[in-house]
């Protein structure tokens, strides 16, 4: 299957730059995973005329046109109108899109007004794409080997869309299922990671193997094909598990959200808890560990020691050690994290200090400088990163490095 | 000035999903501002066959032109040489461009490579941008009344390219100058304000004031148009007074960068300094105070007691609060503010307890309820928000309560 795409995103809010044209991305991702091209991606207004235009440039250039917005129930709403007359049909009442609107209103106990049921009037012929996830349904509809599928706007209906709808339906079109892994590395470049596996991985084309960087990170996504799913998985299984011997410890999961998530899994597992002592990230950690549903199952909780009185009296660091090594430092670092484990009485804690501020820094510690530090179970480690490019990015680099360390020291165990 | 602009972002990373066309955000808010229609945006990858089209396409259909990429240094960087051939002008090489390149690697300490040489190429005739954030330079070109404006990819880069490149040379083309304010209200939905503003707003021609609904904010945008910046500037001022006076307290800045900025910015005028003291929001308070330079200043430290025994042991909590009022309640969210300021000797405390996730919570309070107190001076005073969309927005929209609630407060000393 060599199939082209197009993406068309309908609003003129996106025109104005008061969102940001994210379902493009979602899009985007879900083709590129199916091994379809997308050579264009389009952002027209809530205009008749310049859709028109744009779904019929698209529809002479590309097999698959995907829409994304222009779907609800008020006038401006029109990408059904204009792309059903685009592909010759007309738009007829679906009593199953409509039943299940009024079902949606009902479950609320709201009361369907009249413009909700004009989102029940689908192209002639069309593939409803039920949407769970809102009132507006997605449809899919064919011409002459062309296909258009249109989803809702709103992000929040449109990724599921993208995964449950859209995925599957394009999915059949092809006599091959698709099944796709993110193979997440911490600790080593692109440039590196692709000369590590490039004599592997250049021989190869099914499963195929793509490096993206990406925040300080590298994922390697491990795409492979075949007759059925369970075939598809089982031919990417020996590409994961050969990247993971050759990369070593880098690797830090597969198809897992991040490398806090990472940590706290492992953490989670062996029935470890957790707790933090931070300077320059102020909280950043705590506030990662927490973004995770569960969290409090593993974290005890936090002390941000922004002043070094504070360091010294919540967290009972010397003020000898300070002036010895400096605030920043190898030294008050580790001596966070055992304090952590001290104070909260968990098993872990994450110690971290630093010139987070590019502008701030002194003679031996450049700003951007952070020195990192994890204790568990009474041993410590520590590491020190440099990133001058912004403090907000320094910080979120340290957290990274800090919940690195603490996986990697967790997994041992 | 009634002109039309199409923006064209050239990158075949944008095509397969892997970053995401924030540069087209930038530039279509600078062209709302300028007043100038945007009625398409494209992206296309590092092709120049699929370029040259949309290129063309473009200027036929509109009098500007702005594409975003491919001006690097790398083969597959090929915009100028599409776009001056779109134009009929042949690349030569600016003397002017290539001594800020090679400034630019002297400053590094670093050699400069042949490829980089490659970006001082430009076509004949330009009007050179240059480009102070990165090596590769913008320019702009004009054919028959049709401008195309090139800017860097890396938003680190296109920003500040908007700003003090393209905007000021769209402006040069104007009779008139623009200036524009953001008045950035917190506590009062969009339609509210709206309602409120109406009968003021609706007769207005110019200066004109835009609202635009953020991340549980709004922000009204008031654009003036005069012969000078000055007189530009001049005829928004009474509006924003006008705006000031009408909504009173919700307005919690003008030209701020955030809630938490604006607190912050309070806090030092005053000489206050502040601590935290969260539970739910898990350091998030902290982490967006310490997002902001020189917060060392305000900000001595804070507390994320995420377990009972921890706010019992560490802040000294009492049990039979906890126990009377449930953990998630107002009263302990003043008492932990309380302690904040005790503990660490602030005149400010931020205290958080609640339930951030959907799927927690008890009888009294859902998930997604939040309680925030905030001690001044002495004083508490304490909200309840409720945001069941999701954890992290929960945790957002609590720590946006309590910088509002401090700002609220420390105005009033």
């Amino acid at each position: 299957m060599s199939l082209s795409a197009e993406i068309i995103a309908v609003g003129t809010e996106i025109l104005l730059g008061e969102i940001t044209n994210t379902d493009a991305v979602t899009v985007a991702q879900a083709l590129s995973e199916l091994g379809i091209n997308a050579y264009y991606q389009t952002v027209v207004g809530d205009n008749p005329e310049r859709l028109r235009e744009c779904i019929l440039a698209a529809k002479k250039r590309a097999d698959i046109i995907i829409t994304t917005g222009g779907l609800g129930p008020t006038f401006d709403d029109l990408t059904k109108q204009v792309a059903a007359e685009a592909f010759g049909k007309k738009l007829v009442l679906s009593e199953e899109a409509l039943k299940k609107i009024e079902g949606y209103f009902e479950q609320l106990g709201r009361k369907m007004t009249d413009n909700n049921a004009r989102q029940a009037y689908l192209p002639e012929g069309c593939t409803l794409l039920e949407n769970d996830w809102g009132t507006a349904p997605g449809c899919a509809i064919e011409d002459g080997g062309k296909i258009l599928i249109m989803l809702p706007g709103p992000p929040r209906e449109c990724i599921p869309m993208v995964k449950y709808r859209m995925m599957p339906y394009l999915q059949k079109l092809s006599d091959s299922q698709l099944v796709s892994h993110g193979i997440h590395i911490y600790g080593m470049g692109e440039s590196e990671v692709e000369s590590k596996i490039s004599s592997f991985a250049e021989t190869m084309e099914n499963p195929t193997l793509a490096p993206y960087a990406k925040d300080g990170e590298v994922l390697l996504r491990v795409t492979g094909k075949a007759q059925t799913e369970k075939e598809a998985d089982a031919i990417t299984r020996p590409v994961i598990a050969k990247v993971e011997e050759i990369l070593g410890d880098v690797v830090y999961g597969v198809d897992v959200p991040s490398l806090h998530a990472a940590a706290f899994e492992v953490l989670r597992e062996k029935k470890l808890t957790l707790s933090t002592a931070e300077s320059c990230t102020g909280g950043l950690c705590a506030k990662l560990i927490t973004d995770i549903p569960g969290s409090s199952e593993v974290f005890f909780g936090g002390i941000c020691a922004y002043q070094n009185e504070i360091k010294t009296r919540l967290l009972g660091i010397a003020p000898s050690l300070i002036e010895e090594h400096g605030v920043v430092s190898r030294e008050v670092a580790e001596a966070l994290a055992r304090a952590a484990c001290e104070k909260f009485g968990t098993d872990a804690g994450i110690g971290v200090t630093g010139y987070a501020d590019p502008s701030s820094g002194d003679e031996k510690n450049p700003g951007g400088t952070v020195y990192v530090a994890v204790t568990l179970c009474g041993k410590t480690v520590s590491s020190k990163i440099y990133q001058p490019r912004g403090r907000e990015l320094a910080k979120s680099r340290a957290a990274q490095e800090a919940f690195n360390l603490l996986r990697r020291e967790a997994r041992k165990l």
